[in-house]
């Protein structure tokens, strides 16, 4: 019978009620703690029953942090950030750990929300976006709470680092392109201050010039689709135009192959061929066919949260750079 | 002079240290109080040479609830849903809550999050997905914890429910078709088990029985981009095929379209017209300029989140539906 109020109940009566031992129903509400579905099923049924929850603020309040950790990114509509969203909050369930969001498209909102956090006991933050303020997440670790970037450079002490290989990929893309015929390659990306932007680059270059190839031009954009449509406007209004495309995201890419080919009217791959970077969902529709260098968004997620887990346990463990390996997923936008 | 252990510094010593009233420093460390910039700034300045942190755990035990709302969502990939997460948490920071995500893609660790975050005092849950099990969100009822549900049926009594106008779009739909000459419309839904996808179909067709048509083909189909390709394969395998396609989304629509011009070689919306639902970012692409019906995420998100706050104060509000209007985009996938 449930009692009148729930916070009377011990996880004792519980177990009694359940038919199970103590241990039991501490480890059935331990998120990630082992439990036999049968034991599982009978506490869950045991406790709904007699109204029984388990306070977790208090356990937090003993344990000195809580089972959150933040995650800040922008531009949700990023189907790249996107796609790293459902991998990140898996592998932080499998540790028994949630996912807190913030959005550093509103760069005074987050830097509220931050501090909010830094008040919750938060087991950890992971910054998937360029844009955060450091300074901010500084105070993080001033107070040895973790700290996991992705696809960002060593800008801050004591942070972790997990970034897909954005060097290597920018080489594979130069050779690539080079193997296939392109004499007068051009490059899309979103400026030198975007870390990601600018190691892909880098690499392209390197690829290019151990083939004694310059580049034909470097062109800036806005990020997005958008970016590379006006990209494109840019680079095809002079009298010598790119034969080739290596843009720093697949939606600079989807934007630069449109504007090519209904704006211009080029033909795609014969014309100009275009490879991008991510390999989000829409690289592969139909109208598109776009060859792109895959980031593997499950290892990068698996591999910042177990970077938080880690630090959690040893906070002065040394810093290195993990670098996850990109694959060349070949589609039409590119020659044989 | 920061002291060795942050705890032991209190508002009080901030206020002093910064040379602001004691409610200057409450209202800093508050979410969504109002604070002016100046005072703001001289608060976390002294707030970080004497290492203070409010502890909002220990606050939240004082208040009953935390600031957290669970934001329950599944396929983080899905466009539309992805640009629902931007203006949720914008309008959840705007109260001072913050939102703490859950994957309904794995409905076992979903349960198991749902039942974790009930022990954390949450002020509410959001669902903005169809696939979490009623069961769970019904424990949050009984424990008083307001539920918000976005583009659902009233399934759950006491729940809110925030949804578009998907009936009216779909008559909106009908209409726009039968004006610029269809005769032979289809629809692509993903199943009657779909609320959205149900309104939907039931206000096209209320909207081709007016004018005393009857729909050539219904044709079910898997979630996206793969699931539009699919239902086009089959229904332009026959004799008699559609003129016109009302898809219950745009990535089934955009599906279709690269069906209907790459797979069959027929012109859109010369062949065929089409009209998706949501009017996503990729609606808008040059490869594919959509006509559709635009969702009003943000008018979505900040009745969700009013709900909630509303709730929070009055449990036992009325739950009356709300009904958030849809627009027509007209593009180049429909005729004049």
């Amino acid at each position: 019978m449930p009692k009148d109020d729930a916070h009377l109940i011990t996880a004792h009566d519980v177990a009694r009620h359940a038919g199970v031992s103590r241990s039991a129903v501490s480890r059935t509400f331990t998120p990630g703690a082992s439990v036999a579905p049968h034991t599982r099923d009978k506490v869950l049924a045991a406790a709904q029953a007699l109204g029984y929850q388990v306070n977790l603020i208090a356990r937090t309040m003993n344990k000195g942090y809580s089972n959150f950790v933040g995650v800040v990114t922008a531009g949700f509509e990023s189907p790249f950030r996107a796609s790293l969203l459902s991998p990140i909050t898996d592998a932080l369930n499998k540790q028994g750990l949630m996912p807190l969001l913030m959005n550093a498209d509103n760069p005074q909102q987050l830097e509220q929300s931050l501090h909010t956090l830094l008040s919750y006991q938060i087991a950890g933050v992971i910054l998937t976006s360029a844009s955060p303020p450091l300074s901010v997440v500084q105070h993080y670790l001033k107070h040895h709470i973790p700290v996991a970037m992705i696809n960002r450079g060593h800008e801050l002490e004591g942070a972790d680092i997990i970034g897909s290989d954005n060097r290597g990929g920018g080489r594979l893309a130069a050779q690539t392109l080079l193997a296939s015929g392109a004499r007068r390659p051009a490059f899309i990306g979103q400026g030198l201050h975007n870390f990601s932007s600018r190691e892909r680059w880098l690499g392209f270059s390197e690829g290019l010039a151990a083939a004694g190839i310059t580049p034909l031009a470097v062109q800036d954009a806005a990020p997005g689709y958008e970016g590379g449509l006006a990209a494109v406007r840019h680079l095809f209004s002079g009298a010598v135009r790119p034969d080739a495309l290596f843009c720093a995201t697949d939606m600079l890419a989807l934007g630069a192959m449109d504007g090519v080919r209904i704006e211009h009217h080029l033909a795609v791959p014969h014309d100009v061929q275009i490879i991008g970077f991510d390999d989000i969902p829409q690289a592969a529709h139909l109208a598109y066919r776009l060859t792109s260098l895959r980031q593997d968004s499950r290892e990068l997620a698996n591999s910042a949260v177990a970077a938080i887990v880690a630090r959690r346990k040893n906070f002065l463990l040394p810093t290195p750079h993990r670098s996850i390996p990109v694959t060349l997923v070949r589609r039409n936008s590119t020659l044989e």
